[in-house]
């Protein structure tokens, strides 16, 4: 692990910055990107509101939205302490995906608040990511808003962690040779465990329970709140209580985003042959992947990248929206997300073992091929279903997505060059 | 003049971009600056929340503002439309003052909701710049942000436009030996003619009417609203009425923020001795400069680059923004923007003459000292003050500057090498 004096001298002075992309050297080019020339560009979009893709940034440009409520694991600190984890966000965006991002750490846990704020500012950007709000709000807020506003917006903690953990999934399941009628085990109810669910949900898995703080979520239990009577309507039909230990028993799969130390050896040897574990609290797992192999585990994925099968949201959110952004998209759905999971799915091609169940984010293979992959599948999908704003060509999506990472690569490479002062 | 055609090509893709400042290559570079070395920071800045401005971007970054009401000259041409603008003065924040600027077009005319947007965005931005918004609406946001917000404000049109304006006025009515007692008039009462009223008046000129389109402002006059009393209060204590054309007879000094061909000749002659003619429209000034000479003007300036004294925003907003980064400003003042004026008048050294009272925002000096001087004397004026968060010695944020836009140079000229794609 990194030391905090170091971590804290890296940030000196913060991670992003804001950058031309034509010259302004001379009196001429100021006249064309500035006044009066400028005045042009305007006139063009007021008559057309949709030659704001063609002409402004907005096209290629995101806002990550925060209340700082659920900061990574470390609960509401705040918007302030947002920052850098957004500002780590918007590099991943563009480091993987070519998309350039903008945090907006916002001052209110209103929900009604945030949304007309998001809604206000969406003239702005191409695309919005909710992150690190606290569960269930960030849940409405980013439901309201699909419905509200017209670019897409993508919940990562929720949509991006189910799209990746659905393509992990779709491979442990054909090599342990089970099949939808496998017996999922999610533990967690949060953000990410409703977005795992939802992603497993639409593929067609459907024995599925989910676990939280106060044991199996079922239909009418009396500590359900909304959402967890929506995950309980999907899940669950026999209606069993009890904890974690005692349903866990016959499972096929056992998906944690829970927290360190929540499964234990004994869990895994109460389920049904070949379990498939996915551990994926970070950076510590419910069970560490030697412990659950060695328990009797067939599969076992974890967040981290020291183990094989790291499942990480960086497989899915950039290229989604790279793809989202390629045909100014309206909005993000199911197909779209699908697509995405399938592209990571397939990403693993020949490899596909049990310790290869998904394709590495730090192979060189993530940014040449499944990043492009993803994008061209998403934007198909959403052509397809008529989320679309512009047509391209799917090999134009997956040329553009190779060539915008390529050439941040370069511009990456010049510009640190350059001493910060 | 630039061609339409050849302006929308230029501006396809759009003109900013973002892009890290730090490396991200290896799984080391990511467990630093993402996760899990970045909750070292965000526990750090939930710890001691100033220390946003240590570890993140919000210290050189801010957010510019605009609805889109009052897009240059073109009016109301909505959030979309004002996007190419914002855009390029980013470039202009970035090159000219080394600030990070993000457009914010916002989709609301509501006074209270663009207030209520603002200062829950807050936390991400050193600094907000207000732009093209109606008047007297920009006014009234841009006060009540100022007094509810912890980061400054800065109303360009508004007090951009005085300084620069004040500047100019300080050398030519030195050059034409008058004094504070120069009687002026001001044609046009938007955010740019209440903001050069501002100045002028705070530096202690007293003898001022300003005009609209009703003729001069007097107090209580029918048609005033809100803002035109509040200038009725701050001039023409006779209550005189009448057009431009009656109330510029014997004036000293006679300033345009209005429209091309609103000056005459016949207006000129009426004026007192060596008259001072700044007309500002842009990019046709109510009077041509060969024109206000020939008609007897002793100093005339416009808006525009083709002829001597030009009046441009450029001179004051970069420096300005520049200076109260550096502070860590809570807010801007009546001392930090004089001490603005006061180095750009000083800025003309020993070349102040009828036609050089103003230093030229295309020589190299601008950015090798005018903007420096700007920003070193706006950090002496805030702490001076109260307004700093951190306490700078005034040449060391001269050098800052200095060293800010040399760096930005190399990195403009690297990544605009790199082909867009």
């Amino acid at each position: 692990m990194v030391e905090k004096e170091e971590v804290l001298k890296a940030h000196s002075g913060g991670k992003i910055e804001v950058i031309s992309k034509v010259p302004t050297d001379s009196v001429r080019d100021l006249s064309i990107y500035y006044t009066p020339g400028v005045a042009y560009v305007s006139e063009e979009i007021a008559h057309n509101r949709e030659r704001v893709y063609d002409y402004t940034s907005k096209g290629n440009t995101i806002a990550i939205i925060s209340d700082g409520t659920r900061i990574l694991g470390l609960g509401d600190l705040g918007p302030y302490a947002a920052m850098p984890v957004m500002e780590g966000k918007a590099l991943l965006f563009k480091k993987f995906g070519g998309v350039d991002a903008v945090p907006i750490c916002v001052d209110t846990k209103d929900e009604a608040e945030i949304v007309r704020l998001v809604k206000d500012i969406a003239p702005t950007f191409g695309g919005i990511n909710i992150e690190d709000i606290k569960s269930p709000r960030c849940i409405t807020i980013a439901e309201r808003l699909s419905k509200e506003i017209d670019v897409p917006v993508l919940h990562d903690d929720r949509q991006g962690t189910g799209v990746v953990v659905l393509a992990a999934a779709i491979n442990a399941v054909k090599l342990a040779g089970k099949d939808r009628n496998a017996r999922i085990v999610i533990n967690g109810a949060g953000a990410a465990g409703y977005g795992i669910l939802e992603r497993l949900h639409h593929y067609g898995f459907r024995n599925i329970i989910v676990v939280d703080t106060k044991g199996a979520i079922f239909a009418g239990r009396a500590e359900n709140d909304d959402l967890k009577e929506r995950i309980a309507s999907m899940t669950n039909p026999q209606k069993l209580a009890g904890s974690l230990h005692e349903v866990v028993a016959g499972a096929d799969m056992l998906i944690g985003v829970s927290s360190r130390g929540a499964f234990t050896r004994e869990d895994i040897s109460k389920m049904a042959s070949k379990p498939i574990i996915f551990a994926l609290a970070n950076p510590y797992p419910e069970i560490s992947y030697a412990e659950a192999r060695e328990a009797g585990a067939y599969i076992v994925a974890t967040g981290r990248s020291d183990t094989p099968n790291q499942v990480n949201n960086l497989l899915a959110f950039p290229g989604l929206m790279r793809g989202m952004l390629d045909i100014r998209a309206k909005a993000l759905n199911d197909e779209m997300l699908d697509a995405a999971s399938m592209a990571i799915s397939k990403g693993v091609g020949k490899r596909l073992s049990p310790e290869y169940i998904i394709p590495g984010i730090l192979e060189k293979s993530h940014v040449t091929r499944v990043v492009p992959d993803v994008a061209a599948a998403v934007a198909e999908a959403g052509m397809r279903t008529g989320q679309a704003r512009v047509m391209v060509a799917k090999e134009q999506v997956r040329k553009h997505a190779k060539e915008l990472l390529k050439r941040y690569g370069r511009i990456e490479r010049k510009a640190i060059g350059v001493r910060r002062v």
